[in-house]
């Protein structure tokens, strides 16, 4: 029995298909198009009832896994060989949850939370722009900290080693671009960052499959 | 060399000062009281860019470790003896950190986040009381998923095992007495679980020490 994820083409769920294609294991992938709605309607609300993706398919669990951290580190766990977490250094592993708990619910969760959804903020529409233009602000700040973090000339997002963040950063930059900033003018270490990524046949196989472009 | 936890009485730093606790590892405590505006100040902010608790200072680290799901999977897995998370079990080790991931990020980061900090989501104060509100709701949607899940007769969060996320769950019992719901009332499951927390010496310790009390 293989794994299943479910999906959003573009969305975090990528950080997921990036990890699975990098471990090489055996994976199905289900589309959930958030674009059409398909996060918030049946069938997926039955198979997700939190009406978002990523949500991993485990066989011989009853439920999906949710949340992108426990999934990636579920699935760098179980297959250890694939050296997506220094799990033999415990203080470089919990660096990987600190870095991934501040972008999963700072930056997207908080940032692009307001940006792109607004309403789970306030129901009254009438305040929608500004809810909108402050996780803009969120977002900015938050990109300055990740480029000074990479800037001291680390390879990777925990120095010695890719790990489950990295793929989830190169969403991030994706994600500026869409929302109109410059990346490459105003986030170089960022942006080298984005290249090395940018260089790996997984990601590459990735990026193609989900019919996503990202510039760097 | 002891660990050094930064914390701040009866907030969300009092899930990692009671895994310290359990795990009878030597720590040493310093209180960066939030009331009195300490996170937001010199010299927390040096040690935190981030102003907030909790962090722990690890020997041998220069950066202090941030972000409440990292700071307890690092504190467990270093000290597997104390068995606070099944880390022969790596389903029910992720189930771990998909509870961590909700409740940190969904109902502390944005429930209580808009409750308490509606200033994080809009400058403009004229919309806080809105922010607060949409807020409460959020929480109280996130308190009915709570009770589901504890109903089903598990003893712990993650069932067959106290872990790192049930001293999590018990901070959210108490701040849900403190933002005035009847927590005995309305939710029966969680506060039977609460009932057998409360039962722990460590927990009792951690409550007495940071004068705090959690009714069940
Ligand atoms: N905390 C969740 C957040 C997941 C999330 O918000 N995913 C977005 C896509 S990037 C989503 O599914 N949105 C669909 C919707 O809101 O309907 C996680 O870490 O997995
Ligand atoms: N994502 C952080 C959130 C920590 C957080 O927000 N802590 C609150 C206390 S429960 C805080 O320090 N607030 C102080 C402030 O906002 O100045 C984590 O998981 O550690």
């Amino acid at each position: 029995m293989n794994y299943t994820l479910y999906y959003s083409p573009g969305s975090c769920s990528m950080a997921v298909h990036i990890a699975l294609e990098e471990l090489g294991v055996a994976y199905d992938l289900e589309t959930v198009p958030i674009a059409q709605g398909a996060t918030q309607q049946e069938p997926y609300l039955s198979i997700n009832p939190k009406g978002r993706v990523p949500a991993l398919r485990v066989p011989g669990e009853t439920r999906v896994l949710t949340e992108l951290p426990a999934i990636l580190m579920y699935l760098a766990r179980q297959h250890p060989a694939g050296g997506l977490l220094p799990v033999n250094n415990a203080a470089a592993e919990a660096r990987c949850y600190e870095w991934l708990a501040w972008l999963v619910g700072w930056i997207h969760g908080i940032g692009y939370g307001e940006l792109w959804r607004p309403a789970r903020f306030t129901p009254n529409e009438a305040t929608h722009d500004e809810i909108r233009a402050n996780g803009r602000q969120v977002v900015l700040g938050a990109y300055t900290k990740i480029e000074q973090a990479l800037a001291d000339g680390r390879e990777w997002a925990v120095p010695g080693s890719y790990t489950i963040v990295d793929p989830f950063l190169l969403v991030l930059y994706g994600w500026g671009s869409k929302i109109g900033i410059d990346m490459r003018a105003n986030y170089s270490a960022w942006t080298g960052h984005t290249q090395r990524l940018l260089e790996r046949p997984a990601i590459q196989r990735v990026l193609q499959r989900e019919g996503i472009s990202i510039g760097s």
